[in-house]
């Protein structure tokens, strides 16, 4: 009998959301899964660790090819510790999400969904990220639970080049209108900070720009046009057409 | 008169730290200086960024040539509210550090330092983050002012192109043996988990393992022989040569 793949979940909604609970019973169709996820929403998180407060894991349930805990920490550190502590073997796919909100263009940087994925690409692990554009905590997945599967199915077969990682997000839409192999859109946040009823005192709010609105090759105009866009990231963020004009600094 | 640069400074040690001192006496040298930086550690924090809780900024103290605040936030949180509420005009540079440990190769994920070069990036600031391979709390930082001072003026001089920043680790020398532009070595942490007296917590912990340590064209192999690093990096991930072998997802 062949081995079946081993799937690591977690997210950055925590394990209450409608997203992991989705995309733990897709992933099961694929093999067996572990959840490590926080225990309560972590936006916003970015790739960040918790190095000074311990951090707790707690088993909440066991079935058939199934194991959930929770964990104090952030999404990143949901990933190291099931690495370390959790898995029986290093997984053969790490997927977190299904995020609920996008995370496409600059979002990437902040989002805790995908600093999981970052993580589980920096340990060899194919790791992939899913977000769905919506402010809603209840949301109709079914549109994309093919799509979700056929990109995890792909990289189970074909896996991803070292230090690679995927984007995947996806529109509101009853259907998808097909899926869009893109890069990062340039964009920014504005007006990103809301006076409150204390001086000095601002809540984080904001709205993206879009600064390539017509770019076709990128995943907002994807999500913009009802598609689900896929966009490989390279963990290696170097940037060599500039070296040469920092050579004057090695002198 | 020539108009003076205006400098945002920020870091994710806290204002308190030795590295943040250092950095604002060096920058006054060079322009109007501008300090909104966390009011504790924040290291780890990655581009986190607050979505939940107000965040409090507060006036420490104003001088000649500078403004010093505190920030209840991230270091990403601080440059969005310094860009935001803070500056009276666009910084030409914002620098981040010097933080306390470096951030090479694949710390660039985790750190806050750089979480808040890659939001003055985004922003369209020409930004720098700084950091020392050290595990003092007080260091001397005089061997690596002159590079400090260096390389924040070329980039004043001559700016960074659209979505990318700079990336400036010291080794913990009596005198640096020179300046090295190059990439991000490949590494990993491991062994990050280190059981507490209460079962199932855990503090984070770890030893960095160089994948490459032979690679003369890496940041961590600069560091390691004496030199500083100073590496360009673009905030837009994408892993173009991957594109064609996921044409298949696009059917």
């Amino acid at each position: 009998m062949l081995k079946q793949p081993l799937i690591l979940i977690t997210n950055d909604d925590g394990l209450g959301a409608q997203g992991i609970s989705v995309l733990t019973r897709c992933m099961l169709k694929l093999g067996q899964v572990i959840v490590v996820a926080p225990n309560g929403a972590r936006s916003g998180a970015s790739c960040s660790i918790t190095p000074i407060v311990p951090v707790r894991l707690k088993l909440e349930r066991q079935e058939q090819n199934l194991r959930v805990y929770s964990c104090t920490g952030t999404p990143a550190d949901c990933v190291k510790l099931a690495l370390e502590k959790v898995v029986p073997r290093q997984p053969d796919l790490v997927v977190s999400g299904i995020n609920h909100g996008d995370n496409a263009s600059c979002s990437v940087h902040y989002s805790g969904t995908m600093g999981a994925v970052i993580e589980g690409c920096m340990k060899g692990v194919p790791s992939i990220g899913y977000s769905l554009r919506t402010r809603k905590q209840e949301c109709d997945f079914r549109p994309y639970l093919d799509a979700v599967e056929k990109v995890a199915a792909h990289v189970l077969k074909n896996g991803l080049p070292e230090d690679v990682c995927l984007n995947v997000n996806f529109p509101e839409v009853p259907a998808l209108k097909g899926v869009s192999v893109c890069r990062m859109a340039r964009g920014v946040w504005q007006s990103e900070w809301k006076e409150t009823e204390t001086p000095d005192v601002y809540a984080l709010t904001g709205h993206y720009t879009n600064l390539e609105p017509d770019a076709e090759d990128t995943d907002y105009w994807a999500l913009d046009h009802g598609m689900a866009s896929v966009t490989p990231l390279c963990l290696d963020m170097t940037y060599r057409p500039y070296f040469k004009n920092l050579e004057s600094l090695q002198k």
